[in-house]
């Protein structure tokens, strides 16, 4: 396949307007990576105080919440991504490889028009 | 094919962090629709300081302007899209349906899902 420098970037928009997308998704990652909210925020330059609205949005989603902490908030303990945060990593994940797959084509191209104008 | 009620909001990602997306190409579209550019903006709910905000973001990535304004700013005169800015609406247009299609079934179960967990 061609190759481009560019980033195909994904949101789920849901009924009430809440958006499932890369940041939300790329959290949840970072929590199974360090184990934690408060290191999580930080790997990703984010406050934890947005982190947990993140968290609470992606909660209100579904009957389960996607995270699951060790202990209360004021102690900043360990977290886990719970079997539905890992559903909805799953998810978002088929969907953007599906997304690039199909678009890949035209991405060359858009890629290759914006190289010939500006050289990117 | 089956319906269901989530929206796949996409947006692509230059190199230097520039984002081409729905916002962008909807603003293109209510300036085709408008033929003026504070117009457009009223149409989005969106200030004509941010409408020109979005326009210079997408003017610097092509070696055209994306826009044509037939007087200056303060008089806040007639705009229309130029063959380049009908090209990034064409080519966006072109990768939503790409991406979308492919997507489906994935967007299918996943609305299922939340349908089941929060009667969507």
């Amino acid at each position: 396949m061609a190759e481009h420098s560019l980033k195909l970037r994904l949101k789920v928009e849901l009924p009430d307007g809440t958006r499932l997308g890369y940041g939300k998704v790329d959290l949840l990652k970072a929590i199974q990576q360090e184990a934690s909210i408060s290191a999580a925020a930080r790997a990703l330059g984010m406050s934890y105080r947005r982190a947990w609205s993140l968290i609470n949005e992606m909660n209100a989603c579904f009957a389960e919440p996607v995270v699951k902490t060790h202990m209360g908030g004021a102690n900043r303990g360990g977290a886990e991504v719970t079997a539905k945060g890992q559903y909805l990593i799953d998810c978002y994940e088929r969907i953007q490889a599906q997304a690039e797959q199909a678009t890949h084509e035209s991405m060359v191209q858009l890629a290759t028009e914006l190289r010939l104008d500006r050289s990117l």
